[in-house]
């Protein structure tokens, strides 16, 4: 038995869902991990059983429930440690929660028109401005995390900002983004942690569409 | 000299300078506050001497530079630990992260229809059920966070969720969005903080109109 349970929708699309669960693989921190499907007929309205937000993910320990993503990623590091999921040093801790807060609250064309989905093939898009504008400063964000830290990670070991890009690595491969040797580069290091095979392999197999989610 | 420097913008109009600010003043912790006024013509171009999001409200200390509201608030957090930013029960502030989290990702049709105004009148508009649906979920959370704490504030001692917060209890008071019970009672904590009057009062004071924040 377990007393951490995550509560995650489906693979091939929740991006939020993604974000924690990568995180506590990758840590190798033990849960339990709860599978509630997207239903389009509903409005998703059954994740309200559970979440005041009628959104996933949602973490579960004992009797404290964590919704929010980042809100359960900063949980997780207090309650972990020794996972050191943010960063040690102050400045590059400060920096780690910059990027990660920018990232929950921004990037908001790219978030609309390139939505997560491990299933499809690689293939461009008609997209707008915005979303080359996001691209741009997401480079740029990596950029100067790697050229600090030296990698493979943003901050040199996998940390919650590394959780909270993952999806867009999906992203820009997906949709053809970019081919900047920065995103080569660090795209090659998070799809090839074990963790990351894992949920790919599990969304791909999803036998579920979700209409909207399909750009 | 003070090592710590908070840039804000517009007290009138700038809901994301006035989280952090609030909770400075509020917990007495000194810094000097600079003033970078926004530029319509320009679009706030500016912004970006200072911010890699070309965004306020941004926080220097010393070498350490650090955007995004509630990375910020964070940060202070580290920094001041007697200031008891968040509340000391793991459980009260795993709940103060969800809801800090909640109202940096979501309300949007709040944030969007009715800016923050200092100056403005009390007058209703015409809003968009979301707004309603929004104004809702915020109550609940107030009234289950002060049936808890007892207040006055929402985790009894202010806290960073107040400061997350500060700016809906301006926008529910100028557009009339409420006038339930909880509502007047957090509203009247909230603005009679002398914190709350200093802002209130040099946003009154400034002469500068922003027009896509007028309603
Ligand atoms: N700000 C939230 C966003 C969560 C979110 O939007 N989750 C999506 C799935 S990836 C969801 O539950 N959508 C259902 C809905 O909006 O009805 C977080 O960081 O956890
Ligand atoms: N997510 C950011 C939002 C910051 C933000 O949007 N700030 C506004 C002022 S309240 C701004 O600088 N706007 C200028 C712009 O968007 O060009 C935070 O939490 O700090």
């Amino acid at each position: 038995m377990c007393a951490l349970r995550l509560i995650v929708a489906n693979k091939n699309y929740s991006s939020w869902s993604f974000r924690p669960w990568i995180a506590l693989k990758v840590k190798g921190i033990e849960f339990e991990e709860v599978f509630s499907q997207f239903n389009e007929e509903t409005g998703h309205k059954h994740f309200g059983e559970f979440s005041p937000t009628k959104k996933v993910p949602v973490l579960q320990d004992d009797e404290i429930s964590v919704w929010e993503s980042l809100a359960i990623l900063e949980y997780l590091a207090e309650k972990f440690p020794e996972a050191n999921l943010w960063p040690k040093d102050i400045k590059d801790r400060a920096l780690a929660r910059c990027i990660a807060h920018e990232m929950h609250g921004g990037f908001m064309s790219l978030r609309s028109e390139c939505p997560m989905n491990m299933r499809r093939a690689e293939e461009a898009i008609s997209v707008s401005d915005g979303v080359y504008k996001d691209v741009k400063r997401i480079i740029d964000i990596w950029r100067d995390c790697l050229e600090v830290s030296g990698g493979p990670f943003l901050f040199g070991a996998f940390s919650n900002a590394d959780a909270m890009f993952a999806p867009v690595v999906n992203r820009i491969a997906k949709y053809k983004l970019s081919d900047d040797p920065i995103v080569v580069r660090y795209s090659f290091v998070m799809t090839n942690l074990p963790a990351w095979q894992e949920w790919e392999t599990a969304g791909k197999a999803e036998p579920w569409i979700v209409e909207e989610d399909e750009a």
